[in-house]
């Protein structure tokens, strides 16, 4: 349905072309400072009309803040949001009603609901993560002041443009141990991005080079009346260990199930992912080592910071694949709702590709999943902290007194 | 937590070294002919010592029904069921204790519980699964009798030796469009492919010369005291249009979360995919063609079965990264708990390559995720169908009459 | 937190003086013809300043449709609505900010929260209702059309001024068997009120002449700058069989939950309640006979209308008691916030008697649990009506086939 | 369904003649010294054949703990446990068979799974209650070691026959004010009954002289073939302040939920209920006073312990009203499920009482929605108190520092 999360929860709502979109946020901790600008912020990264590799619909997407939030502080009640459609008027009839449009959502919704709306995307439409956005924004403070946590997501591929992620392969298949699953230079992108280098290029692809090849390869779509995919991937840094909850919540189910639930995704990996698959274990495992504080780290992170469904401590990374837009200028061969065989030229002015405009909402996916995540496992440390030590079993099986403790700092009293 | 679902609800219980293993289902629709042997099937599946491809420890996994079935017939009230674990006890102490397992559960458990189980994988065990299969088996019976609905996993690669799941890519990266993204005989093997094919060969690979290259794979990681990892590839026949729910539960995302909730995954893709990514709109995307019977199909199925988070109607299929297990015999240079450098050499007999028996895993969590998608659809048209016709919305908004009552028809009263 | 309902899911958001309250209602069947006005009828049931026994603050609460709805008619999406704020301007700071009121919800926000919101009640104030009065409203829509369902909440007491509820007892208590539950007047009550039989008087109890005596007692609160509680009870009638989900969420439990959730309330009873712990079993039972149908009904209906947490087609009906309102004019002996001793008089204009304005509320929450277990149980429904005719089991295990079609047909398809 | 709670998430199985009931519980904090006998002690309490009170079947009723705790400690992992049932063959088939008996389940079970059980009450049987009292002795066992929280319930009325819970009224119903809500002997009891001045009598009623009365009353019923109801009073001591979830998980709307999930329940009243509705707020109020140790208190507490939905650190007491058992011995003139008219005279041993077992029952329940709503708070509070010091607000709105750090270690570090 239309609401995400146990503590930290987000339901949204808003049609393409109805009075505004919005969401409400429950469960945001209260006494934490929140303002408007604070989410305008993310939600301007997103909008249309950014660049000319984005739609040239333009809209300002301003928030305006229902409840909630009491001179500039959050209340601990759900915080109500909206965003105007500018364009609430539905399009005028014309024939490409007549047809569905071709792996687009115009017919599974007919399907399902037994009706759609009249213009545009109606609820499938990309207009609906506006709320997911700004509730992204929101967690996303939290997460910030309270642990640090950083969260940076960039364009990684454009068609078959890519930054070299994978580092390359030797030898034969049947033989070949498979090499790194990730080249150094990616592994140095991820320990290093920001989002001021990620905004640099309007790809929002943080490595110049590929980013202008990327960009025309975007306006070669554009120009064709044609569309394209690409990837984005993601980078968590500072987040504290222990979040996910096995065995159906681990911490990389959540994670894909969020980004899976964003529009144009076709698929999601974790840490080495598909290319981890490749090379065997004793080159995959992440060996440990101690850090300078003390604590335990890894020496790699094929993992992705997620041992078991739990963060481990080391950055979380992923990448999530979007398909090109369906919508295209281009003429297509297809049938009408009757069945009857025609062609389909879509009007309207499109994203000729999503990725750029992907980037703030990945984060923010990312941002909602870990707060509620943090939030859950928050109540068990604190649950912990207030049984006696454990004394009757053997030390392998139990986490030192003080360790402890310092966990149960690290996460609630910091 | 441990529980999955909110019609058709899953909730799993047990460790690796406890009493038993097994799990609450609840929401099974009353009336369903069922027995243990339904069940046992998969769980044969599953379970080790099945090849000499798969751990020698040889358990009978024998399930026992405690709940919710009379003389063979479901009552809908909660099928309580387990299987003993035959190996309840942990073992003794020694050196290998001191160490957190490299890219294992044992140290993030610790963090996250302060506390972990003195023996083998606790919780984090694959032993877990035995409770999600056992309801995957009640679901997928419930589709099959119901709707026809055919659910197959397969192994689609092992460490390098793949399938031939993409086409080739032609031309260079800045101007070739990529081709198509799936190539033409792994189509036709997601058309046809059946479980007797699948069992034929102990890696569940259906190509049977890919298989043997598998096998041997497989035999080298298990002779060098290593493991490999590889992708499961599942293809759902017969599935029902109209599942999945907009917005934050699309049934891709529901599938992410599912499969990304199996331990050692890596990674998700629906239909195209990561490859999908690559290639443009144009080609991409799946036009429509009226089917024998009149209703709308797609003439290319590159959505894999789902459009903007709705099945379709055609088959939905995926494909899941599963890691190299991180239990290995070779020794590996990490740190004990306390910090101090060390060498770890792992005990035990532990599987070389965990897909082929993770093919049954992928079909239970498919069968408990579409089972619960299609139950609360099934809702949505029930209500719908008592609501008056629709005479005020121009035509194109509306789902005729007819094609309403039959979708009822199709979901309800078949 | 601020959702409730599982298929039909309503959050609310709001406090009493940020910019608006309002809801998004989650999963109501698409293709309901619904309106503004649809909604706006309960809504002035509930607004203040409708007669002199209420608070005199006059706000219009007009409802703005923000989404779900296209052309008067539900898209099945969330339908956002919201309502503004006339007072958005938190009060001036006062002497009597330093007070926690008594029997309010000032103090225990600021132990929750830590922070509590400048003026009024903030999210404890009756105006978070709104939210529940839309989504009841809209419930109550789909209800009525598809099955018929009517819901009237009516007020039964006004201080000890009582409808006569129960049956007077007789004897002593050691050898009585208590009479009947509730008395034939309230029986016959129950079968024939109406909202414009309730509403014909300002208290809304519809015996005219006990309202006038209910009256009189809130007006004698009110001149003595005090307050006065009350009972309201509800009847549903025409509601399907089979609706409530063992075990938890029985449906007498869901309509505790949900009356329990309102502002003010101390008590619900179902059925003969409290009184009916009363009498003995060969009394209290309802005896099964046979309907004009042939169904089955029973004589009498001590039951409330649920048998084992199911529904059985009689009349549901309940009571639930509100306390008197907190905020009284008059001089109350307490202490501030920091433990100093001293007097409040609150400021401001409040309702002296809550329970006039709670109907419309006690319908809507009706209205919202109702529908809720209806969409959860027409998937039950739906499902059982897909699988084969069970032969294999005695004839009193099961259901006949036709009466299970005729079960399938009133929940589904009328 | 059969899963209650958020955090703390307890799912149960079982029906009256299959192999076993139990339940998993979910979300018990890792560390918790926790062994069968923890367990037992409740389920010897709600076991039947305890007096010549309640049915002289005797059932062991012996706990088997399955998962989730490792030589005496909980691992944070689901606790799965079942008791079997020693009367697990369905029993011959007869007449009584051709009715559904008044007042119980069969017929709405048949109506609402188009199936049932053949034999005693199935899924309804209070058989059911055993997986919640094991949960409810776990979570109270937390409850109790890291917060010190008491609960005790004890039967607080027989038939007519009851302890003096309400004051007596004085005047006539439109002149008087209404008296106390509760009398001062009631309010004696709740602050010093104890468990074992409870079980000092079959009834368990801790007042000798009507437990008495209480028990020559049941002997009355059972003599007579029939059945008596009565009440239960629960009341929880040093439970913290803070807990309950504004707006639709209101602490008394949780304990109302978990309360009429319980089997024969027919009302639930919260601190003074219906009695309360009576008097006005100038009475009902509850004044702030400083207490000793300089925190906030009041001077009466009809509020029972909570105000907004949140507990302010008082008692929580509630009352509970149970029905007559619906089974009984006598005849009774009914109907056929084909709707001839006959004679029912229920065969079997029956209680003629359930509240003394109902009592544990109560306790479980109310053990249940307290931890989940503890460990839903301790998340916040912890949340809280990493954020910066709110200084820009004015002192009326926050916490002050000091007590909100005092706070914080009450709930998380006492």
């Amino acid at each position: 349905m239309s609401t995400y999360g146990t503590l930290f929860r987000v339901t949204t709502f808003g049609e393409s072309h109805c009075a505004s979109v919005g969401a409400i946020i429950d469960g945001c901790p209260p006494g934490l400072e929140l303002s408007a600008q604070d989410i305008q912020i993310q939600l301007n990264r997103r909008r249309p009309g950014q660049s000319d590799l984005t739609t040239p619909r333009n809209e300002k997407d301003a928030v305006q803040l229902q409840s909630g939030i009491e001179q500039g502080v959050t209340l601990g009640t759900p915080i109500g949001l909206l965003v105007r459609n500018e364009d609430q008027r539905p399009h005028d009839y014309s024939e490409t009603d007549l047809y569905p449009r071709p792996s687009h959502a115009d017919y599974t919704y007919l399907e399902k609901y037994g009706i759609k709306a009249s213009s545009g995307g109606g609820r499938s439409s990309a207009r609906e993560t506006i709320g997911r956005v700004a509730a992204g924004a929101i967690a996303e403070k939290y997460l910030r002041i309270a642990h640090g946590v950083e969260i940076v997501a960039f364009v990684s591929s454009v068609g078959r443009i890519s930054l070299p992620t994978t580092a390359p392969t030797m030898g034969n298949e049947d033989e070949d141990d498979g090499g790194e699953p990730l080249s150094p230079e990616f592994r140095s992108l991820l320990a290093s991005v920001t989002r001021p280098t990620v905004d640099a290029h309007p790809t929002r692809c943080p490595h110049p080079e590929t980013a202008e090849r990327m960009k025309a390869r975007i306006i070669r779509a554009k120009d064709a009346s044609d569309s394209i995919g690409g990837t984005v991937t993601c980078v968590v840094r500072n987040l504290p260990p222990g979040l996910g909850e096995p065995v159906f919540d681990k911490l990389e189910a959540l994670l894909a199930h969020a980004m899976l639930s964003i529009p144009a995704t076709k698929g999601f990996e974790i840490g080495s992912g598909f290319r981890g698959a490749e090379v065997p274990g004793s080159r995959h495992n992440d060996a440990f080592v101690q850090r300078a504080d003390g604590s335990l780290g890894t020496r790699t992170n094929w993992s992705g910071g997620i041992q078991g469904g739990i963060s481990n401590g080391e950055d979380v990374y992923f990448r999530v694949a979007f398909k090109s837009p369906a919508t295209i200028a281009r003429k297509q061969d297809t049938a009408k709702y009757d069945g009857e065989a025609g062609t389909l030229a879509a009007r309207g002015r499109h994203d000729p590709c999503v990725v750029p405009r992907a980037v703030p909402i990945v984060e923010a996916m990312a941002a909602i999943v870990l707060m509620d995540a943090l939030l859950i496992q928050k109540s068990r440390v604190a649950a912990m902290s207030l049984l006696p030590p454990i004394t009757t079993l053997p030390p392998t099986m139990v986490m030192p007194q003080k360790a402890r403790q310092e966990a149960a700092n690290t996460t609630t009293t910091q």
